[in-house]
């Protein structure tokens, strides 16, 4: 029989108490499936205050940095969250010690993946991090190692729960969306500070990881670009339906001419797409993988209980020996990127204008379309309660003008629309939302 | 540097050829991922003919089982198919000499996998079969190594396109069994005798491979209950549509009381579950972890860069040195099963009968089914074009009613029905759908 693998556990919240509790009630499973028995030897946790699960037994650590440096502990297991200290120099001074660590953190991944990666590298240790993107869904264990010998052509995903908790209640009730993210607060699906969720900023830290996986490039957030959901109106889905599309925030990283190209920004799928399906809280990421058709995985993007079951199945890699690259590949082959430059972003693009509504406004629309080469895949012109134009006085309300043009460039869509605003045409801001093709 | 892997390949068609192409197209990836170099060394197949891939400077194996031997081949990729010899023998010389398999053969897995595991175990090497199952969906690596830490209730998917996209056709289009039949195999998604597809014992098979790595049963198509899709009518799938549901055939095992139950049959499943958005010829598993939201995987089921993509990522796990237990656990853990009896399945079901149409008929169905405890969820009864019923004479022509009910036990339903046709108010045999919810 190999020797149990020694797990030690700082932090000890939702998803730290949990993980204690799986290894225990999966002890026997855990042992035929990884061949050793896997046993928490250590703790340690900001209290000592009295919790759900059954700590007698195991030595409790008087901080993370001493949890990291114990010879008895073989796993370091980081469950503490944030970007810093103490859980960077924890989980360093345990990789710099030879042991492999766990970590659901996915901001201090997509903040200092590369650097721990290099440490793990260098020390022999494992690095694993399933649950920092998706949670329970296997997408970094699938990116990793499942499509190992496949080129990857483009990954994206519903990478943040409360955002499409939002765009749902938004396109099923036709509620606002500061309506919903009331509700999502509410209900404990939106922080007290969601600038975070909605701004794209948590999603942008999962595409950083995932786009490194698939492409080979180092993590870095800040070459992605970044746009968040407070701008979409009930009339967007409303429209976005009504033309065979649903709005999601997305993050895409794609394999471009130019490079890897990394966005995050409200997105039309096509409501047939299996990405348009995922409706609340659940998370997807879609793989194109060059050659084969587009592979989705599904499940729950957050939750204790999730978390804990892609940490649980982290400790079991590390108890069967596995040591797979932290980012697929050795830190040193991993790719420089640069911001994707979105004026050349090339796509289709819903566009919804508030016309003043008087004779020849469509024309002058579609002419500025034309003068840039954009050609119109569907325009809809409505009048609020089928009420017909005011033909010469133009004073009657703006009314909603929605295109959907064929694939373009962006910067094409902004020097088009910068011209129907210079021609007085149509009233505030135009709505303008990417289209995703699956 | 690690020494390379040297790979021999044996049948070169579609997906041997294809994994060919793709070792040597994504060679450098390969070694960044895995840490060595992975080349193929020697292959063979039934002809020497001309092939779309390059083969020089490989060598070529008189037969499968020289290629199984070779001591120049460190993994041997079995993708001829054929559930015994040359495969079977091939397989097994080559774990008995201590050497790692990678194997696209499901059939060979569902009968013979136990003792090749068993061989794998006892000589070191790793048995991969990622492709026998859903082709390029990670599945099987999901269930082994992704789910590891997590108590498994129930697995369940789409695992055979041909039936789905027959199923989709029906429904779509209203067209019949028969007709989509002919289509999907002129269009080449069914084979000229499509009796293992349509009667679900290719759906059996891969399921029997699934159940084993969740619920750590010994891999055995006799315990699992089989029914196929050649009797469902397109007044099925318009019906389910009406009420909410589609018609999947689905493989389903499941944790119960009483054991691993596991099935095969045409499933009614709820239209918002992720499973029923799965079309065409695509495939999806649903895995149901405890306390955990569902996890759905979905992508292609078949065709040769999808297989050949699972192949290379079992090979990559192999030089990665990854070697996890065949079935999850070693094969003395692997616990037998019973064929489930259906008579006990607990379960919602959709009823249609053709009541002769006069009066009280509907009256002495409800009287059965509550005879039996059976609740009644919703039931319609429908008046081909919006005809009045013939209260007296009783001459008209049968009318179809379609009942949902609650959760009850399939031999009340039986019994319920059985009595219904002895009271001769219905004509023909009634159609029983299972429902799964999710």
């Amino acid at each position: 029989m190999v020797a149990p693998l020694r797990v030690g556990i700082a932090g000890l919240g939702t998803v730290g108490a949990e993980v204690v509790r799986l290894i225990e009630q999966q002890g026997r499973v855990l042992t035929e499936r990884t061949g050793r028995s896997v046993q928490v030897v250590a703790v340690t946790a900001r209290s000592k205050k009295k919790r759900a699960v059954d700590l007698s037994g195991i030595k409790w650590a008087k901080d993370p940095l001493a949890l990291a440096a114990d010879p008895e502990v073989d796993c370091f297991v980081e469950l503490m969250g944030g970007a810093g200290d103490p859980a960077l120099s924890a989980i360093d001074t345990a990789l710099k010690a030879g042991k492999s660590v766990v970590t659901a953190n996915k901001a201090l991944i997509a903040k200092h993946g590369l650097k721990l990666a290099k440490a793990a590298e260098k020390h022999g240790g494992a690095l694993n991090f399933e649950a920092a993107v998706g949670a329970a869904i296997p997408v970094i264990k699938t990116l990793r190692e499942g499509l190992a010998g496949t080129g990857i052509s483009r990954v994206y995903g519903i990478l943040n729960g409360t955002c499409n908790y939002i765009l749902t209640r938004m396109e099923q009730e036709g509620l606002s969306f500061d309506e919903c993210l009331k509700d999502a607060q509410r209900l404990g699906y939106a922080e007290a500070d969601p600038s975070f969720d909605i701004h794209g900023h948590d999603t942008a830290q999962k595409l950083a990881i995932l786009a490194s996986l698939a492409f080979g490039t180092q993590v870095a957030e800040k070459s992605i670009y970044v746009e968040g959901i407070s701008s979409i109106a009930p009339e967007d889905l409303k429209a976005a339906a009504e033309l065979g599309y649903r709005v999601k925030l997305l993050g895409v990283a794609m394999r471009t001419a130019k490079g890897i190209e990394q966005r995050v920004h409200p997105t039309m799928v096509p409501k047939s797409s299996s990405i348009a399906q995922v409706m609340g809280v659940t998370n997807a990421v879609t793989i194109d993988g060059e050659g084969i058709p587009p592979i989705t995985l599904v499940g729950p993007g957050a939750g204790g209980a999730a978390t804990a079951s892609a940490v649980v199945a982290d400790i079991a890699d590390v108890a069967r020996g596995i040591r797979a690259a932290p980012f697929g590949r050795p830190v040193d082959k991993l790719q420089a990127t640069e911001k994707a430059p979105m004026e050349r972003h090339e796509g289709g693009y819903y566009i919804r204008l508030m016309a003043r509504d008087h004779a020849g406004t469509a024309a002058t629309i579609a002419t500025r379309l034309a003068e840039q080469k954009i050609s119109i895949e569907s325009i809809v012109q409505r009048h609020p309660n089928g009420s017909e134009p005011a033909k010469t006085t133009g004073k009657s309300a703006p009314v909603p003008v929605i295109l959907i043009t064929y694939a373009t460039h962006e910067d094409a869509v902004h020097r088009a629309l910068q011209a129907v605003q210079r021609d007085k045409v149509i009233s505030g801001k135009p709505q303008v939302i990417r289209i995703e093709k699956n």
